[in-house]
């Protein structure tokens, strides 16, 4: 990255990316972890609005060829994870089976935890709370040995970073469920490869071995899903479709593309929970075990 | 409730009607829970639109006089909780202290979990995830011996029932730390009273003697925060602090009224992080505990 000093303009923002150092200075010594909306806090007068401490923090963690979660300052926690798995969080031993009918919220501190043992099989990523919370009810991972993930939407910084490392020093292999639609298929993609915005950081927070599971436009026939669960696409689910199809790692996964153009022809999508149209237990007593058991996925 | 048989379209409301207390039935037989989405795709045809199947769900609980959770048909998970705390979920016994730098998320299935231990000397009820996370941080339950929750933003029912169980059972007072603004403020009358929408679950899920122990208008003078910290109220915030003004519940506490009225006159709000301009540590090491030792909330 570099920095130019043409204008004055160029001057403020050289001022605000040195205090942000300033401040990851402080957090790192006092061994602390703040927020960015902290971060803008500490210095209104300077930083005027949160996007340019936000892009501050940003270039400062591009500079240090680092994430930003290293830099100590860490988005708001959003994800949780719960299953065949036990990990160390400073001196607590953490039973990732054993939480009732709760889950562990992930923290965004990763860097004091220490991943201890699991005998999971595979790792399940799941776009909904809700649905994630059936599996939860379900025990799942006492019928199948696995660990379960959401982020409730799009994957936060910490719960990608979690993933990747949970698949790395596993070994295990991991697949998402997650709508049937446009925005289903885009939450898989930034776990696959991160987001474009923050390329800088895919290195550290990209599943590249990720496999989507489901639900797949094609599920949609062949678990003969009602006509009138699916839903009719909008033209801003066409649009992001036409998107998704023109990335390059889409078409360099025939099958995905399959499934884009097919959802694109019928011009339909379908939320995970319209298996509720067939029984409550559908997801997890059929289509599950036998997409697992099949290896039915992209 | 009363239902009227005047109209074809009241035919349909107590079809639905019936159709949910049918589903209700197939839940609480298998003892499985699901979502008023999860309710609605059972059947789409029969309920056209969520808008539906959610009324015959509240409608249903009503005639019961019970909580929609009794019913088991939860919300989507949001709360969770940490600290000196121990809980009995099924087989699992859950120490909320040992959870790192994570907490646990709370469980909408609160029929099955028993309180069973706790030292704490009282609950602070968080607005926000990101604040939650700082005195997580510095595991504050060490230092005040305390129960902290969170629902990051308007406690949902699961949260609030939880918090009511605690407050009762374990007979503790409770805080709230909130936003300096009237959505923080009525985020709190939520959890003294209940939301309007929900009124007749008030009984299950309204926390009384909940207490606002920040922030308030006066603190902001009070512990010198930072004029470029605080912000201007917008129209909205105006009408909803008069709204405020205007309840009840707001009219019986003289300090409440007095705080909204500077609010109104100053025209100003911050959000719970200005502390931030102070140090990274005010909140907890300053604010928070003068507060509590002066007692100085409403």
């Amino acid at each position: 990255m570099k920095k130019q000093f043409h204008s004055l303009r160029s001057v403020e923002d050289i001022t605000q990316l040195v205090r942000v150092l300033e401040i990851v200075h402080e957090l790192l010594l006092k061994n602390i972890h703040r927020t960015k909306r902290d971060v803008f806090y500490t210095d209104v007068k300077l930083f005027k609005d949160q996007k340019n401490s936000d892009k501050s923090i940003e270039d400062v963690a591009t500079m240090l060829y680092t994430t930003r979660n290293a830099t100590h300052i860490v988005a708001n926690p959003r994800g949780s994870c719960v299953g065949r798995l036990r990990i160390r969080d400073q001196n607590d031993i953490i039973d990732l089976e054993s939480l009732g009918s709760g889950s562990w919220t992930i923290s965004p501190y990763l860097d004091q935890i220490e991943i201890i043992e699991s005998d999971a099989e595979f790792i399940l990523v799941i776009e909904k709370h809700a649905v994630m919370q059936q599996l939860l009810e379900a025990r799942y991972w006492r019928r199948y040995p696995c660990i379960l993930l959401t982020a409730q939407g799009v994957g936060n910084v910490a719960t990608r970073m979690f993933l990747k490392r949970l698949t790395k020093e596993l070994n295990l292999p991991c697949f998402t469920l997650v709508d049937s639609d446009p925005y289903g298929h885009y939450i898989h993609s930034v776990y696959l490869r991160g987001s474009k915005r923050l390329s800088y950081e895919s290195p550290f927070l990209a599943t590249p071995d990720i496999r989507l599971l489901g639900v797949l436009t094609r599920d949609l026939d062949l678990y003969k899903i009602p006509d009138n669960v699916r839903l009719p696409m909008n033209k801003r689910d066409i649009k992001r479709t036409k998107d998704l199809l023109k990335e390059d790692f889409v078409k360099k996964n025939k099958k995905w593309e399959e499934d884009l153009k097919l959802a694109l022809s019928k011009k339909i999508k379908a939320e995970i929970q319209a298996f509720s149209s067939k029984s409550f237990e559908f997801l997890t007593d059929n289509y599950l075990p036998e997409k697992l058991t099949t290896g039915d996925w992209i």
